[in-house]
């Protein structure tokens, strides 16, 4: 995909940066080809744009040495996790550096009794439950990929659990960030709740880099639950579906997991995955709690799925079946790739308040009918967030421009409807005018008035959720 | 108590100004004595100050006529809800005008299937939840006083229920504000979550007037329990109440209310409302689910507390008996303060990381014996937040003094154990230096360029949460 405008005229990188980080960083400085290609993309259809060299930080004094060298020179600092993101994140629009925090991936306290833990940045959501799988606690926040927790605290990532547990902006009590000039600001702290001041880790929360390297995250966690109850249910329509996840909400039962995937994705996870579910709109359904409790919510959720024109409701506590209801959805991505060979997939993220998702999703799929690309939809319905999975050749550029033409529909009925243009990827390069059709200029220039005052030139990841000019 | 120091070189406010608002306001503009001291005070200890007039807004469009004019003639603006406060946020420490948002209280937009509502920032959480009670949804939040929506988003206030629902970071999913020189940013959306650019509805949320006036605020509701359990237990120390909760949560059992009354307040409150509670350290707790859910929580928790010196558990689901079991811990203030005839108190507003509530709470009272004032404690425990209510004469200030100096001693231990200085009061004037205790140099400085960008002239609620030159 085509990138937008960059920086053609800028400079290679200033001879005495790269000697001093050389002598700083011995062998984790590299300008080496494949080390920028590699930093220079994520899962973004957008072609590869390379930073000019790659820098990989051990330790926070690293990334304070690192951000005060580029500031000297004024070269830019692209923060890079795992490579994960999906909105042309990590692309260097304006060439400088891409800042490795992967290696910074230990945890550095843990302290059981307060449901909290204080991480390195480049840590990912799976070591992270791995290290935790024997305390009796987890970490809730489930994007797609194995992202970092500094990655999912700069784009605000959720994922399937985030109905019950929240996403990033509610699980962070406390992070340091170093800013454009190598200031370290520690936010939060390790207390539940406060109200000492201007809530700066929710501004670094969905920063995307733009506003500085994040160092040191203290996450909530939550206790892994006594039992766990899969179900899945098939639906004669979206409205059904949509329906049953609304009263489930109201009832206040405490679902953690409400998938929606459509008719088109149940086929192709049938015929992917030898499945035989009914090929209509269906819920993927997870119940946390005890054995009692969760027998219960499946029971009354099976209930209000019955009055909704639901059928077919299976569930099961047992792991192993709870994995074969479950499976196909979380590896629905390689089904979906396969109805369409060679494809590539463009993901929608748009988010609206849950009585107009039904609306939301029909519209959607009507649009789709006069579409040339296939595009099963799956969507966290209990948030009212969904994915439109755009299939498409990334080098056929009609049916890029076709994919393009979609998202723009599918955002411009969630900004209709009262919802956002992201629920969980962040604006990145891909929805910078979305952003501004979203907020207005106003809120947006209050964005840029907070990015000009912590980073006056514009040093950190440019040209990312908004234009702007140093 | 005496104030600190305050701009007294300041002119009165310009006729062109005064009359502008009376052309506008009418009657809702006011400079009499009466209305303006009103206005200049709240629930602190501090002396009052009253602003230069008081305009009152009967909707957004007044609050943007009198910003913009107050800007035009570089004169603060103080927002006012319903005077609750309790760190001196609405004195008029370089005068101005008190734009009170009272008249503001009405219900902009409900949307049951969602959740959610929009209101005006004058309606107060009472209102809101008689509003709310035909239809299934509550609003959690409920700190001490009714206070209003708005001031509740600028304090990021919290209260009994937090435990179970969050505070009011968690709360909003969207609110309009003005800025000081009249613009309207509109945050956030009616989605449950969003990911597009920075956060800043959550900005906003603790500001405490000092970015702008909060003049709309989307909420989300919860479903009123089907059924409520209330339990008192008493303990031989305050190590087994605390050691019940932190295992309670460890549990998942998701408590709606847990709250630590020490010895001497149980003492005030037995005298007071002729009870005959154990005089020892109490948990008041609360349950929320179904029928089942809420007696199969209390008995775990009656199990948890038998295992930790807990003794007299005493439950109850039927209306009047919760009333019975929880109207003292409701109206403790009352009780607290016949323990001084005369007196006033003053609450601190410390919060620790639970792990280190117990000591925390053991140091205080041992602070507190070599202490003049009486001082009963109460506080939210399953945050880690908790009151200590000093007892004083505001007339004497040695008295004053040793309240300043216990809550000094109190702030000290909260920040050595990683916690925080004001779970839910906010800065105000009060803890201006303890906010940079908490936070350091760096991030107060942050706070402070961002205050800058958005009100350069520092006209909005001046000389609150930190030192600030225009």
């Amino acid at each position: 995909m085509t990138l937008p405008a960059t920086d053609t005229s800028r400079a290679p990188l200033p001879v005495a940066l790269c000697e001093a980080l050389s002598a700083r960083l011995g062998e984790r400085f590299s300008t080496s080809l494949a080390m920028r290609e590699h930093h220079g993309r994520d899962e973004s259809l957008y072609d590869p744009l390379p930073p000019d060299a790659v820098a990989f930080a051990n330790d926070q004094d690293d990334i304070v040495a690192i951000l005060r060298l580029c500031h000297q020179h004024r070269v830019p600092v692209i923060p890079y996790g795992s490579g994960s993101s999906l909105e042309g994140h990590l692309l260097a629009v304006n060439g400088g550096l891409s800042l490795d925090v992967s290696r910074m991936d230990q945890v550095i306290d843990f302290v059981p009794e307060d449901l909290s833990i204080t991480v390195q940045p480049g840590i990912t959501r799976k070591a992270l439950n791995e290290y935790l799988r024997a305390s009796g606690l987890f970490f809730p926040i489930d994007p797609g990929a194995d992202a970092s927790i500094g990655g999912m605290c700069a784009t605000r990532a959720s994922g399937t659990n985030a109905v019950r547990y929240g996403t990033m902006r509610e699980n962070v009590l406390a992070l340091t960030a170093i800013l454009a000039d190598g200031r370290v600001v520690k936010t939060g702290s390790r207390a539940k709740k406060s109200s000492a001041g201007y809530d700066l880790a929710r501004l670094f929360i969905g920063s995307e880099g733009t506003l500085g390297v994040i160092s040191e995250i203290t996450l909530k966690l939550h206790p892994q639950p006594e039992a766990t109850c899969a179900a899945v249910c098939s639906f004669a329509s979206v409205e059904g579906a949509v329906q049953t996840v609304i009263e489930t909400i109201q009832l206040g039962i405490p679902v953690a997991r409400a998938e929606l995937v459509d008719a088109l994705a149940i086929q192709a996870m049938n015929r992917y995955f030898k499945l035989t579910l009914h090929e209509t709109p269906t819920l993927f359904l997870e119940f946390h709690g005890n054995e009692h409790s969760v027998a219960e919510q499946a029971a009354s959720v099976q209930e209000l799925a019955d009055g909704n024109g639901g059928s077919g409701f299976q569930w099961a506590t047992r792991q192993e079946e709870r994995n074969r209801l479950w499976s196909a959805r979380h590896n629905a991505l390689f089904a979906f790739l396969q109805l369409k060979p060679g494809c590539r997939a463009s993901s929608t993220d748009v988010c609206v308040p849950i009585s107009r998702l039904a609306e939301c999703v029909l519209g959607t799929q009507e649009d789709l009918r006069q579409s040339s690309l296939p595009a099963p939809i799956f969507g966290h319905v209990g948030d009212g967030n969904f994915h439109v999975c755009l299939l498409l050749d990334p080098n056929d550029p009609a049916e890029v421009a076709e994919s393009e033409r979609m998202n723009r529909l599918i955002v411009q009925r969630a900004l209709a409807a009262g919802g956002t243009c992201s629920g969980e990827h962040g604006i990145g390069l891909h929805k910078i005018g979305y952003l501004l059709e979203e907020h207005g200029e106003v809120a947006v220039d209050v964005m840029r008035a907070i990015k000009h005052t912590l980073d006056p030139h514009n040093l950190m990841n440019p040209g990312k959720i908004f234009s702007f000019q140093a």
